[in-house]
């Protein structure tokens, strides 16, 4: 029985992987779209949201019953646990990437972003769909110094994320409070986006270790 | 051992049920700080935060406990789970409470408000309060259609949150950038809020139920 419990252990963290390569992914056309005006791109992020929440509800059913059939302790519950916390963050992620898509849609065929921000989103885009895909690896490979290396790019986008407010806070912004009001959320999906990365990892690092790497969140505003 | 079982379940939603109460408190006084500038109120939240994230470790810790040594199944497995969901719903409340307390910490002595839009956060922080406090009783009576009432009060701060937008874009809003990047986040930190009062109210209903009313979250922008 406990082999047939790993075995599905096994499965679950592969659907957890698939999910994170879907969020990564979903991230990156949702930044393509932002930065392009891409209309089609938006569309397809909208539209493929419903498969990362339809994965998420069958991670959370496998590991129910999971939990129900094989009453795992140790390692495996917390492996199990782990999973459920994940599936809940990459759901979250994904839809922050849907966040971003809408706005883009929203605002089609105007650009969302003022030129003068525009550097840093795609930054921002670069290094959160890198997380995402860190996230991934994690999962499958339960490393832990690859888990908390996610700290420093996560760092990386708290950094640009305070660096906008200044951005928008100086006197000298022409770009009106639309333009304003658009760049403070959307500054805010990616940093959140970053955050439930991290978090994904952590709880990958408490399967192996036992000890998460600090509780709660760390965003900032 | 059942019998175990089922009084250190109660003793959880008691905790549960504690927390969402911390978590009323602390929105009840950020926005106070924050419609009347007061920064003792605002320093007093932002100090009580780690209780809510110890609150929220300790019942993660019971969850855990329960899982490894009693091996729930059915309804049983259900509310142990929805426990470990909802308790990280709360400590995500007790975040945005915090979030709220420091915009009013940020801009002390002046009101992070302007007073166009000082209403509709009134209105916001009272709905939010309540809708905590609901989940509160909904956590101690496990009562469905208890639950299922937050959902009108959630719109309500829906239809607030997207009406701030429109106040917002309008070409007359004369405060500047800078307050429309507070209003902003401020508005989604309400939102949010909201939308996880009634997640903890669904995932009770799940317990009963077997079903959960919906997944994913509500949130537009």
């Amino acid at each position: 029985m406990r082999e047939a419990y790993h075995v599905e252990l096994e499965q679950l963290a592969v659907k957890l992987a698939e999910m994170s390569g879907q969020v990564a992914t979903a991230m990156e056309l949702a930044t393509e779209s932002l930065l392009n005006t891409d209309l089609a791109l938006a569309e397809q992020v909208i539209t493929d949201d419903v498969k990362v929440d339809d994965a998420r509800s069958a991670c959370e059913e496998q590991a129910y019953a999971l939990l129900a059939l094989q009453a795992p302790v140790a390692t495996d519950l917390r492996a199990v646990l782990a999973a459920i916390h994940a599936a809940e963050s990459l759901e979250r992620m994904g839809d922050l990437a849907l966040h971003v898509a809408k706005a883009a849609r929203r605002r089609h065929p105007d650009p969302v972003l003022p030129d003068q921000v525009r550097e840093y989103f795609a930054r921002m885009g670069t290094i959160a769909v890198r997380l995402a895909r860190q996230a991934e690896e994690v999962i499958k490979s339960k490393d832990v110094d690859a888990a908390l290396a996610l700290e420093a790019d996560d760092d990386e986008v708290d950094d640009i994320h305070k660096h906008l407010f200044t951005v928008l806070m100086d006197r000298e912004w022409p770009y009106g409070v639309a333009a304003a009001v658009d760049v403070t959320l959307l500054g805010r999906f990616y940093e959140r986006f970053a955050d439930h990365a991290v978090s994904v990892a952590r709880r990958m690092v408490f399967v192996v270790t036992g000890k998460m790497p600090g509780y709660g969140t760390s965003d900032e505003v």
